[in-house]
């Protein structure tokens, strides 16, 4: 399956090499009041659009990070240059893995290559990671599909209530999204189901960006407050809750958008059933316990103020805090394994375990001895 | 001690009578971006301003309909005038139980009397209902202060840490707080202490109110997203959560600001002490489970517009969801009992069960047969 996400009727991907060399992005950062696009010609511009989120979500931060690290090789092809380009874009994002893992593959591609082809294989690098990601992500949605379907045989003709917080839609990916992926699979299929879709709370990325992209595809979402998602769930409103990760330990726990967590807790609660869906990128494999993942601790102006659309259809930033009130800011939380139902994967679904995710990535197992 | 809050040294109250025959209060829809004075002069006047939230907290809607009975007394104090005004009012918020005990206390005090002199002893059982609210949140107040006094004596010479969820301060009371009254007592007393103040969408009554009470008086105080409580206490730093209720079941589940139930399971989860304040005319003594309680589902622009102030000093509303998704915006959850570490009374501190609650208010008992 491969057909790709649409606007309104025409295909799109998130990032995209366009004809005079540079890097095509969407501007999320103007989404849902407008949309717009930018081109990403130089290192800078690719860090500054990573820092600032005008491309987010760990699968397209990756795939970001990889074209500039071909566009930092366009200005500087030395060892020297790389080496500059490679910790430029690894400090603009402390908690997403697989930046660190799309920059290691790009530096793994050309490292050992003289500086006069690195570029070209670069791009090749960043080109073949941005197909997986596709690719990928249609897996994890067959695999999630399966559970969306299982649940509606159980209530044949009632419609299938899905939860989600932030945006770990297609907007995340190059293209799918992973915690969307089985929704849009199951939905493309025919199954009746509505989400309802976490504001998510400071950066409102499912308000901005889930929202947007369900109402595109003609997918039937409630928006609610973030502090809404318990209640729906203690009523039997929610049926299954799925959700993106920005990093997981090898033995399952969890490092999502700051308060997955509580969300998590609420459906371990109530009973309903809790998945996080993820590329195998996003797994750290040299960690066994969330508490040691660092938590990046992002701008107060995001709690302190919101942009929105005015009445007359302009973009305004207001102030909802009272000067002189502090505030603070953690961009993420760590879920315990123990509160994830299962991590829906490229090869399959697993328990939220170490045992769990080797059965699929057997190849992770430790050396014994 | 009968201290009034004050704002920039000026004492206050949130409801008074005023010279020309009306009732004062503040518009607290204007707040944190305005602090504007209204007079109420009719029923209707009341009902309104019950049911836009320009006042708010369950307390001070007890107080705010007991008022609005006595104005729609001086419309027309006949019996049926009565009923009208009692009708119209009870409908303004169904979830508020004092609301309902308020009005009560107001009809059981002029029912029996004749029509001429309804409006005098209307306004009298107001003012002592008034000043009874204050009484009973400064005893709240103590008996709470304490526990935070017994924290702080764990940890001497650190700040004593303090998560809240809406506002159940001053503003939501006459004078004091519920939630607030302990922190506002510990604070006079010297106790070092932090608030961290969820914001509360779709509202934002913690960022919008609990914050500027909290700047008014000098509190040390962090506003966080309703969704990063969770980890502030995974990270060991809430000390004591302490929220307010707008109905408790003698049971003691806790129907409380939408979100409760998830801060509740995060203190569950991390070890937190979790208490809920409360007057108890809060308490529906005739409900055993909480799931019972009516919850207010709230018009669905308070999640997809928000108002704040522009960079010029106006105050500006703004559209946060995409135009064609739909919202759901229910006002409040329930916590159950369980979830609860105490229920912080006028009378003292109980366990959030029925034979606690009977030990303080054992006049609530039922007969045995």
């Amino acid at each position: 399956m491969v057909r790709a996400m649409q606007i309104d009727g025409k295909p799109w991907r998130t990032i995209w090499r366009n004809q005079s060399g540079g890097i095509g992005i969407i501007d999320q950062t103007r989404l849902p009041h407008a949309f717009e696009t930018l081109t990403l010609r130089t290192l800078d511009d690719a860090a500054v659009a990573i820092r600032t989120m005008q491309v987010r979500g760990a699968p397209l931060i990756g795939a970001a990070a990889a074209y500039g690290l071909a566009l930092g090789l366009t200005e500087d092809a030395t060892d020297l240059g790389l080496e500059r380009a490679h910790r430029r874009l690894i400090e603009t994002r402390p908690t997403a893995v697989n930046l660190r893992w799309a920059l290691g593959r790009v530096v793994d591609a050309v490292c050992a290559l003289p500086p006069e082809v690195r570029v070209a294989t670069a791009f090749a690098e960043a080109d073949a990671l941005a197909e997986e990601d596709v690719a990928i992500n249609a897996a994890i949605g067959r695999f999630g599909a399966e559970l969306i379907k299982e649940i509606a045989g159980r209530k044949p003709g009632q419609v299938v209530n899905i939860l989600t917080h932030c945006n770990a839609g297609w907007l995340a990916t190059v293209d799918w999204g992973t915690a969307t992926a089985p929704i849009y699979q199951a939905f493309a299929a025919g199954i009746p189901l509505h989400v309802f879709v976490d504001e998510t709370r400071p950066r409102n990325q499912g308000a901005f960006l889930t929202a947007w992209e369900l109402g595109r595809a003609g997918v039937p979402h409630t928006v609610i407050a973030d502090n809404a998602g318990g209640h729906f769930m203690q009523h039997g409103m929610v049926d299954l809750a799925i959700v993106g990760t920005d990093r997981t330990t090898r033995t399952g726990d969890v490092c999502n958008k700051i308060g997955t967590y509580l969300k998590a807790l609420a459906a371990n609660d109530c009973g309903v059933p809790f998945y996080v869906a993820l590329p195998s990128s996003t797994i750290d494999w040299t960690l066994t316990d969330g508490r040691d993942i660092p938590i990046e601790e992002r701008s107060g102006a995001e709690v302190t103020h919101i942009a929105g659309r005015t009445k007359d259809g302009a973009i305004a930033t207001v102030q909802l805090t009272p000067d002189g009130s502090k505030v603070a800011n953690p961009g993420f939380d760590v879920t315990p394994a123990r509160l994830v139902t299962g991590l829906i994967t490229e090869r399959g679904i697993a328990p939220a375990t170490e045992q769990g995710l080797l059965r699929l990535f057997p190849e992770r197992a430790r050396p014994k001895g």
